[in-house]
């Protein structure tokens, strides 16, 4: 039985991901993502799901922080393209919104669209299928939420504009933890993070065990270890399973010269219709 | 005669970087990044400046994507520590704070802090500074703002509680743009950003431009070119500036190969305390 913890309430874009892997599995929602880290860890749920990169956001840093504080593996990865909507209880009309309601990453992918509506209220809230839920609930004649268009279908609020998002083609990409490293499928994708000690040459070398080893790149991003001022970090994602000998004596390799290494997992990398993305190699 | 353009109101943590640089420039308010640009542009500035980059939120993309979309060079950089403070007008007490008002990003920084406030309703606006500017205009005394010390001091608000961000040591590195490429210093760092093709081996390749030239990275970020989906965009900053021989080379080199490369800048370092900041090499 798979049961699914995701940040947010029913109708959030996270639960859509999570159907997306499991459409006949129980989600579970969960206020924070400290909270779905916590459902994976005591056994009340069997995999988390967690947003991670988003095409216009960048990379959720919250998530990397938590996977490293935590020692959850990743297990499986999916995409959902994000479409924003505007809703309201049936009745109201864009011209007589006061307030709109979402979560602030939801407001700041609206922005431009927010900015056309004249006079109104911005309020942010904790996730963008609550906002919808706070507005049926109070009977909110006057406010507008930004949220799925299943988040819609749940609440009983019609879609006054649909596809409001600033930029058409948003995608977001998310992981899914689980306490045991059982990957959803054949890993060939496996996420990990190192740290640098400020040396000449030092990333170069770090790229080589992968590059003269033939393991493409799909992500690569560094971070300055601010409470280490002399150290970085990287998140890399290497297009390899961790078991494949190659990605082993790499990890090795890489170990050599490293502050740490750190594997988050070894997964099954998305197929969007049947083509693999792109890599950096 | 100085005049710099940032976005937000009287107070903002843009002005306040401006004025680590100019103590005695004029500063200029917009509402958007966009118009950052357009007043540069159109001369009624002398210089713009931008956050660029967050060291929990990452970069901030919107301005990566402007400084594309413009072309208007980057001339110089300079960092802050953020420290947020619950603002509100003498006389409130927390316990009587019904609403809090922040930007979005504000707000996401001091989560952890928020959540504390029992029954608060988040709301969120389009800058830091004019959050306190509301509150003394509507003489709001349920009311408190995210912003500065300086936010404070402006609009006449006690600080009840310094310092609420969830990480203590947040950065935000800002670059000042200008019509004219003339640096504000000496320069002996360049910005750039370049796509390259999916190819095996292509990233590093693209980085052995730098490394066998002994230039040392900054800093250095993978995006997916999501309206182009074989192509990959980095974002690098290398510690040398663009006349120097070995850039000039490096750049040349890497024109061989990379799809297209654009130069945003070349500026001198922000410096902390005498001492340079930390390299990647």
């Amino acid at each position: 039985m798979i049961r699914i913890a995701f940040q947010g309430a029913t109708g959030a874009y996270s639960e859509s991901a999570a159907r997306r892997l499991w459409p006949s599995g129980e989600t579970v929602a969960r206020d924070r993502f400290d909270d779905v880290f916590d459902a994976v860890k005591a056994g009340d749920v069997t995999h988390g799901i967690l947003p991670i990169e988003n095409s216009v956001g960048g990379s959720i840093h919250r998530n990397y922080g938590l996977l490293l504080e935590h020692d959850l593996p990743i297990v499986g990865e999916t995409e959902l393209t994000v479409v924003h909507n505007l809703l309201a209880l049936p009745g109201t009309s864009i011209t007589g919104i006061r307030r709109v309601f979402s979560h602030p990453q939801a407001l700041a992918q609206c922005e431009q669209y927010v900015r056309t509506l004249p006079g109104v209220e911005v309020v942010a809230t904790y996730d963008t299928a609550g906002s919808a839920r706070l507005i049926r609930e109070g009977g909110l004649r006057d406010t507008a939420a930004i949220a799925s268009a299943r988040a819609a279908e749940i609440f009983g609020l019609d879609i006054l504009k649909a596809g409001i998002q600033d930029f058409q083609d948003t995608i977001t990409r998310f992981i899914v933890i689980a306490r045991d490293p059982v990957p959803l499928g054949p890993p060939d994708k496996t996420t990990l993070a190192f740290a640098l000690q400020n040396a000449p040459g030092a990333l170069f070398k770090a790229l080589s065990v992968f590059a003269l080893r033939d393991i493409d790149l799909t992500k690569l991003e560094s971070r300055p270890a601010r409470g280490l001022p002399w150290e970085y970090l990287f998140y890399v994602d290497v297009a390899v399973g961790r078991d494949d000998l190659r990605c082993t004596r790499a990890l090795e390799h890489l170990a050599e010269f490293a502050r740490w290494v750190r594997v988050f997992g070894s997964y099954r990398q998305w197929k969007v219709d049947g083509a693999s993305p792109a890599m950096l190699s």
